[in-house]
């Protein structure tokens, strides 16, 4: 058990953490887009943070390889362990448009933090432990997330593989360009005789709680569940100079007033998150109006009876708008992913590990999906989300401090080892 | 003076609508876009919809020419004429994105047709009658409209030549591609010792007014003034299941409560339009809120106070609301254009000949912006507006009879001899 905060004792943590935050730096350059970090699943970015983060991996004693999935995996066998059981830390290498460097990857380059603690501590481990930076969570390329947990976990849906994205490339073309075999991908789950014990990991908060609460950690009791929609308004385009007011079927006005019904909900329902981050307009030229209008809809709650019941009635209300207006709409589910505990013998871990270290831990709902979110179903699962300096995520000015990040590492090390020594 | 529709009389008008239609379909297939119409200032489409038309301009007896502003000319110098004198008819070959056949293409056309019949006709003719495409009204690739026009009127300003597309390419770079010498543009103005004695244009009325009166043609009292203006909305972006709903800083709910306020407007004030044709979203993807919203504005009215109090007006709603919404904004006037009155003698001329064809013409306001506008101020200038069944324009659906382009063509073949007898 790693003792209060004392210098010599904080010192080796914060290095670790130190060289987190530089690995991070280096990934954040791995980019689609110069300017700006933009890293989507199997693109030439990925490739370059593969390349990155391979020889760390190999630093580490965790043999590095790529899954079928595109999943950056390295595992590390102590003296003694069994190879046939494992314990995974992980996250994800993919990012959203614009993003920050560490939502996704701080997770990944903590998980091997901690291999490198345990191997400088030479830790006995009765399992491998296994690094996985997850391929896809974000579902910016094809607009579907966890594709590359989902592999991981055995339930990657074989229809997954024919989806396109923008440029008409499927998910299998853009593994087979990324070197992957795409009918390997059952092989990304564990072999029969072999089982994951535990999946563990790191996440910066994405929100202003902990900040707020002046704590650096939290655990997670669950993930909220997420319903994801997408809605298309169609109406009479024409002259935006010629078409009398009266009498238009202008299909953005119906968005917009449907917008406003997003947030009223949003606002109402305690706990309730409900965004439309995304709105296109076709043609989308200053003097016609508009044909046709899409926009996303989020929503996210951690009791799903609720999050189910503001849903529906954000699309009755589309509905009833659309009539009113005159256009035709369209409702489309993306997805719907349920609320999903996490564990609470691991919970119980990580909170004793935080009070270890006199970084008291809170306890907190992710509104943030996860890898976790769909690990869980397979494995017994935890999070330990990580203070975000102004809450800010899917942001360029995503922060963490150094103190954190070897808070983390440690609290992580440390539940790793009690849970060690009780197997 | 052409007698009342008579099958004699009205064959050779028919004849010739029949060949502008046909032409007009030749054109559409000159497109930037495969499966839809899309025709931009010195694309490749334009310089197949030149190629295509050059033959036609030579059949009529107008030698073809590509000026340096990249409009296509031809001009018709009946014999005994004065060459330095030119009545002109034109509009425009470029188009929207995912345009009509007519709009722009259908006027060109029929200042050809117009010079076939003064041509079977032998009408006598005192100064030369040019036929001019123009090579940018829509302003769709520069976003500044009316580039053509200008240019032969005389009003182009130089530093136009610097604006860029959505590539970076300069206008004056896009005319060097396009063949055309750009330091060369003051020239595309009639010659010091030359003058332009009318400038005619027919148009498809973009509109339902004709269609709901039961006739065919109008002339033009005024084109409605227009300002069209930029919002940007800054607020702050952030994880869509993270960030709580009180205290976002959305820039699309700003701009969405906008958006309702020029419809309510644009349906207060009468003979106002009021129009958002085009948004755009930053990041623009589902599980992020949006950091900068974009929203374009247009409003038109014949008269240009009340157009000007309604931009005000629409100005302040957006400062107020963006105050409210804790974001962001910024305003950029693109442009305003006063209205603009046309010719009445030139207006009793086309009255007169509507009349003596059996078809008697309407007098309306337009709505839309016209390369009329712009040679309006330097030589006497009328419109001829044909009916859009169902209204419909800048749309694939866009029509007009054969009927009602003869009548066109007739019309204005007899307003030119009225004219030309009286010179």
């Amino acid at each position: 058990m790693v003792k209060r905060d004392t210098d010599a004792d904080a010192r080796p943590w914060q290095q670790l953490a130190q060289t987190v935050l530089d690995r991070c730096d280096l990934l954040a350059a791995c980019t689609d887009e110069p300017g700006r970090i933009t890293r989507v699943f199997c693109s030439p970015a990925m490739t370059r943070a593969h390349a990155a983060a391979q020889p760390w991996l190999e630093q580490a004693g965790a043999a590095p390889r790529v899954d079928a999935a595109g999943n950056l995996r390295g595992s590390y066998v102590a003296p003694g362990a069994d190879a046939t059981k494992t314990l995974v830390i992980g996250s994800h290498l993919d990012s959203v448009i614009d993003a920050g460097r560490y939502d996704g990857a701080l997770g990944v380059m903590i998980g091997l933090a901690v291999v490198e603690a345990l191997q400088q501590r030479k830790t006995a481990l009765p399992w491998a432990v296994e690094v996985i930076g997850f391929s896809d969570e974000e579902g910016v390329r094809f607009g579907t997330p966890f594709l590359g947990s989902h592999a991981a976990a055995g339930t990657f849906e074989e229809s997954l593989l024919l989806r396109r994205d923008a440029r008409g490339i499927t998910v299998a073309d853009a593994l087979r360009e990324f070197g992957c075999d795409p009918a390997a991908i059952p092989q990304c789950a564990p072999a029969p005789g072999c089982e994951l014990v535990a999946y563990l990991e790191a996440h910066i908060e994405q929100g202003p709680a902990l900040e707020l609460a002046g704590r650096p950690l939290a655990t997670v009791d669950a993930i909220a569940g997420q319903s994801r929609l997408a809605f298309t308004w169609r109406g009479e385009g024409g002259h935006a100079g010629t078409v009398p007011m009266r009498g238009r079927r202008d299909p953005l006005i119906a968005a917009s007033r449907w917008a406003l019904e997003v947030r009223r909900v949003g606002l109402e329902i305690a706990g309730l998150t409900a965004t439309v981050g995304r709105a296109t307009v076709d043609p989308n030229v200053p003097n016609c109006i508009a044909r046709r209008v899409e926009m996303s809809l989020d929503v996210r709650h951690a009791d799903d009876m609720v999050r189910s019941a503001a849903t529906n009635q954000l699309v009755e209300i589309a509905e009833a708008m659309a009539r009113e207006e005159g256009v035709a709409i369209a409702v489309e589910h993306h997805h719907d992913h349920a609320a999903i505990a996490m564990d609470a013998p691991w919970n119980a871990r990580l909170t004793a590990a935080c009070e270890g270290l006199g970084a008291p831990g809170a306890a907190l709902t992710s509104g943030a999906g996860h890898d976790a979110g769909v690990m869980a179903r397979v494995t017994p699962t935890a999070m330990l989300l990580i203070r975000s300096p102004g809450g800010v995520s899917h942001h360029p000015d995503e922060a963490v401090t150094l103190t954190d990040v070897a808070a983390a590492i440690a609290a992580l090390t440390t539940a790793i080892e009690d849970f060690a020594a009780a197997s």
